[in-house]
């Protein structure tokens, strides 16, 4: 039913069900959007009333509609939907627009009256857009089938918004500044179209070159992920999510009811699905003018001419903090300079032509710049003064871009005077912006999508030796005695085992001579750790003792630890080399799934929260990722004299968890505390393993199937 | 001569050197913004060729200008300047402005000639702003100096900028948005006039609410920090700075010749100060608008009410992302809320009235917000749309800000519809924002503000039992011997202790009988540490043992570590007790004097970079701060059954490090590392200390009068 979708930018044929003659009402302003707006083919008002709208012929039902009509705008009361939308199908409709609200957001009767919606939708083969939003635009057929004012300027950016204030305000912004959009979406409840089939429709559109996403709620998360995973490497998406602080998920929660979901889910599913993620709505526009209008980067050298020292330092801070670099000029460059700007110039990269420059060095030193083999992108800064009029820098600084292969950003520090010239730059394709900060995040968003398209797709490696049918009996054992909850620490080592993680020999007693009995079998030094109904941090209670080297020692440990408590008793467990401690675990996220965290382990993992996460299952190019993104990697590689550990162990360890918490998502958490990585070559150990089940194991095929690599 | 910086804003009679009647020129545009700016005392233009200039009689020479005349304003050739202003001190004058550049900034030649300008200003007793600037402004009075367009509204933000172009391009965007200003001051090469002095400038002047800083080098730094320290508690200060990054350091020194710095020393300096520290033009103009306008919140508890969702739960993130809270409301309040806003209103925080309330209900509802006891501050945000005029929103939130004692700020997303509303409320007082986050971001700033001025006077905590002429003696026996450099580890124990901070006993063996007789008298058990020229890592090299336990133990390891080298020895040390390993530090900054540095010790510490930084001396509050700030105080505090550690001794040795990096300042650098914490009560043990000279010890008489606590 894909292709559906199309028909929400490109129908034939729009009927507005509920259309007013009255100028005051909103369901007037979409009748006039339609038709004002330029959409080129027939418009539909349908309203019982008959009579005209705008010169238009209003049809008293959609059953009386004539061909072509292949999209519905439905704004009649919130009751009086399902009845429409029925006829809609009966005519032979395959998409619907509602904008009424008092759905879900308005309570469990209008959520009833939503879900019946979805099942008219359903029998018809119909998608649907909203309840509750303000529609869709596209501003190259054109079409508008909202009721604000008026449509932004074409351009390249597609935007898909969960709110439909948002979209207000963002147009309204649009249309100050002469940022051109292609497609706006707004979704309102996301019945049917969500975000995911959102990033679908923009996805084929020849006119989107970035799409941008404002978002509340993802309730399908990995839908999300597979929708965005598709598209990232032809077209950047640009995010933005409210919820993901604990004031922002109480304040979604009371917006749309939407559930905000885990923030390093989240944030591990952008880094898979190859999602810009940002934090403001400003952040999200200045990236997204930059990606629609400008060519990537090769690399992260910028620089930067100014009449202005001051913004420039101002900006290469920002760079820097970003991660980009200040490009060295070649020594031909600087020649070349030299004869083109101004005496006294500082020719330093930054490039300071000091205050009164000639407008045309903007472009004649701009070209020499990005003619610089050692130049990625190109900042050109002005604040305005007395002397060159802003209109004729602007002039410059587009014919500098226009030639340009690299890209090319703007800033000009000030306000009254530059009013116009930020609309002349938008309308011309160069990103402008107010302040140096917000230039250099733009290019730092240029560099950062660059690198995404460039890098190792994401996904599962290999996992040779993994042995799905013994985790699934372990597995299936434990459910059928206990149902949900965690394994014992013998268990979950084996889980882990049969997965290829190393698990040193361990075994229970629960006596001080089956404790001496089982030393003997696994050998010495080894650890003993209690197993105590309710006791969850062992340490915490004096139940880790290390290092029993003799059978003297097991005995008087078990006696210490356990006493005559007949409930408790204990592990024992052969001892891991030396090594450093890490930390390697699974939560199972309800939105995007199993979240795999490697980080810094033992006591100190909850004060120094170092930890990156990836959604499961993982290559191990996102392992060493992860490695490299923590402490615990620049900890592991040796500092100061100590020995490098087995960082190849450490990643292969991740890759393995990866791959188990994929293979059985009945597996809700899963934490190896210490992983100790022993020194290179000597692997990785998992000593305490813990894991818990909160759904039943998946049958052995499956399993056998799912854990091949694909 | 401080009083004479009044001259500058207040000056009776303003002479203008080079004043040319040629329209197209600089000069002109001075004589003119004084004119047409206001300036309601005499103008004085100056030019050989005499003549009138719009009506104002020109003098051939400033000495023939007429009483009453105190502030000259230079723009003539550079070479020409040094004339000009000996002249102005026959006159008499005491201030001068020097807007024309080509000195320091311009080679050697230039800053010659400005030294020549720095004796005549002393030997007239003038103070002088500049060279290299474009003026000072007085919004109130009204006098502008400057050749820029026009002044901003009268306001309440006092600027100080080094940069001429930031303040031309503030002053624009200022002009745009209706922001008001209450004195500018450009301070261009400060030769004289410098940030401190600029500060120092607006302290006094009842229009200015805020004090806003643009600098890019601080080469008095401990004038700096004076300065800002006197006037944070009655006005804050803002300050952005350029050159915190390397790029960013780069760009500076190409810029201004000036030394950006270190950047913990900065921020250490601006934690004295009570300064806020930002990073953007945009957010230090976003928070000086707020702290202009509004009074303090007594909390951090905000309420939020808006037409829209989305932007207040992206709202709501940046103000969890700084610390601040939603406000929980009584029921009283959502009881009265109920009963003035729409149907379906989200009554909960934030207050979503829905997309088309009535725009009196941003005043009622705001004032039954804003006298809940719980909400110490209030966000309106409105999303235009097609409904409820922008201007009547706007004179709603007004009104209610006009009666509240409590913070109130706006935001609107938008652009077109919202432009004459943004100069609207910056004129009525109320902060405007169009993005939620910058709204969010500027309540911080007032919070921020709120508990630096609640916060206990920082500086130095008692430190007793110190004695400031042991240290002296072992510094002067150093320096006598060799001159710069570090001092041998037991010195630097000693030095130590002599400020109370407790060492284990220690001392050197070059052989190993040597240090058999050594260990005799400190006992077991014993480290050994290498002492080798040139070996600065010594757990690098093998050159560390600890728990040597017998006097053959002592002598192999001897053997073992040094061999047979002859230049090479060993310190045996006391074993400090088990315990945490913390990090202390000094580093003596250029600018701000020496920096006391805190955080997790061993061999982690440049993996971790887990530091907090202050100046020294300090009190027991610093301390704790720091403590509070790192990883090593949370750890230390005792996590996951780990016994705490002595945190108020950390917090002495700390202090204590200070006074002695403060009455010491020939010490460039001193480390601790590690400060072994003990147990709680059991204090904490400097192990390993290192402690190198810069320059010759200062007098004891000097010292012992310096260690007193003030």
């Amino acid at each position: 039913m894909a292709g559906l979708l199309d028909l929400f930018f490109d129908p034939h044929g729009v009927a507005v069900i509920g259309a007013s003659a009255d100028p005051s009402k909103l369901s007037y302003g979409v009748v006039r959007n339609l038709r004002n707006g330029g959409y080129p083919r027939p418009i539909y008002p349908v309203n019982p009333r008959g009579g005209e709208i705008l010169g238009l012929r209003v049809y008293q039902s959609i059953l009386g509609v004539p061909d072509p009509v292949e999209l519905a705008v439905i704004m009649i009361p919130a009751p009086l939907v399902p009845e429409a939308l029925t006829q809609c199908g009966k005519r032979g409709l395959h998409a619907a627009i509602v904008i009424t609200g008092g759905f879900r957001e308005a309570g469990p009767e209008g959520a009833e009256l939503e879900l019946r919606l979805k099942q008219i939708a359903e029998s018809y083969e119909m998608r649907l857009i909203g309840p509750n939003c303000v529609g869709v635009m596209d501003t190259h057929l054109p079409l508008d089938t909202t009721f604000i004012t008026a449509m932004p300027s074409p351009g390249g950016i597609g935007f898909v918004s969960h709110s439909g204030a948002i979209c207000g305000g963002t147009i309204d912004w649009a249309r100050a500044t002469g940022v051109g959009f292609s497609r706006i979406a707004s979704l309102g409840n996301q019945l049917d179209v969500d975000i995911a089939d959102g990033i679908a429709m923009m996805q084929d559109d020849p006119h989107t070159r970035v799409i941008s996403v404002y978002a509340e709620g993802l309730p399908d998360g990995r839908r999300f992920v597979e929708a965005a995973a598709r598209v990232y490497r032809r077209k950047p998406i640009v995010m933005l999510k409210a919820g993901l602080t604990t004031s922002g998920t109480r304040a979604v929660a009371s917006h749309t009811g939407a559930l905000a979901g885990n923030k390093q889910a989240y944030l591990a599913a952008c880094h898979r699905a190859g999602v810009l993620v940002v934090h403001s709505l400003q952040e999200q526009n200045d990236i997204a003018i930059a990606l629609a209008t400008q060519p990537l980067p090769v690399g992260n050298r910028v620089a930067i001419l100014t009449n202005a020292g001051g913004p420039a330092a101002l900006a290469a801070d920002e760079l820097d903090r970003h991660g980009l670099a200040m490009a060295d000029l070649t020594s031909g460059t600087l020649d070349q300079l030299a004869t083109m700007t101004p005496k006294g110039a500082q020719l330093a990269n930054p490039v300071d032509m000091l205050g009164g420059p000639a407008a045309s060095m903007f472009e004649s030193a701009g070209e020499v710049l990005l003619q610089d083999p050692g130049v990625d992108m190109l900042m050109a800064i002005f604040v305005p003064q007395a002397i060159t009029p802003v209109p004729d820098v602007v002039a410059s600084v587009v014919a500098a871009a226009r030639r340009s292969t690299k890209p090319v950003v703007c800033c000009l520090v000030g306000g009254e005077s530059i009013t116009e010239s930020i609309i002349t730059l938008n309308q011309a394709g160069v990103p402008v912006y107010q302040d140096p900060n917000r230039a250099s995040r733009a290019l730092a968003g240029l560099h950062e999508y660059a690198q995404i398209r460039a890098r190792e797709e994401p996904g599962p490696s290999p996992v040779d030796g993994a042995n799905p049918r013994a985790v699934y009996e372990i597995l299936r054992r434990r459910w059928n005695e206990f149902g949900a909850g965690f394994l014992d620490p013998v268990a979950s080592g084996d889980v882990a085992a049969a997965y290829g993680i190393r698990t040193p020999g361990s075994g229970f007693a629960a006596t001080a001579d089956e404790a001496a009995a089982l030393a003997l079998t696994l050998g010495y030094p080894l650890a003993m750790k209690l197993v105590a109904p309710g006791v969850i941090h062992k340490a915490d209670v004096g139940g880790v003792r290390l290092g029993l080297d003799s059978v003297s020692a097991v005995r008087s440990a078990y006696t210490q630890m356990v006493g005559d408590r007949s409930d408790w008793r204990v592990m024992l467990q052969e001892m891991a080399p030396r090594g450093y401690e890490a930390i390697v675990g699974v939560q199972s996220d309800p939105q995007f799934g199993p979240i795999v965290m490697a980080g810094l382990g033992g006591t100190l993992v909850e004060v120094l929260r170092d930890a990156a996460f990836r959604l499961a299952p993982l290559s191990s190019d996102d392992a060493r990722g992860m490695v490299a993104e923590t402490a615990a990697g620049r900890i592991i590689k040796g500092v100061r004299g100590n020995a490098p550990g087995d960082l190849t162990g450490l990643i292969d360890a991740i890759v393995r968890v990866g791959q188990l918490a994929h293979d059985f998502p009945c597996i809700s958490e899963l934490d190896i505390n210490p992983l100790i990585v022993g020194e290179a070559g000597s692997g990785a150990w998992a000593v305490d393993v813990r894991i818990a089940l909160d759904t039943e194991p998946r049958e052995p095929a499956d399993v056998s199937e799912a854990a091949q690599p694909r």
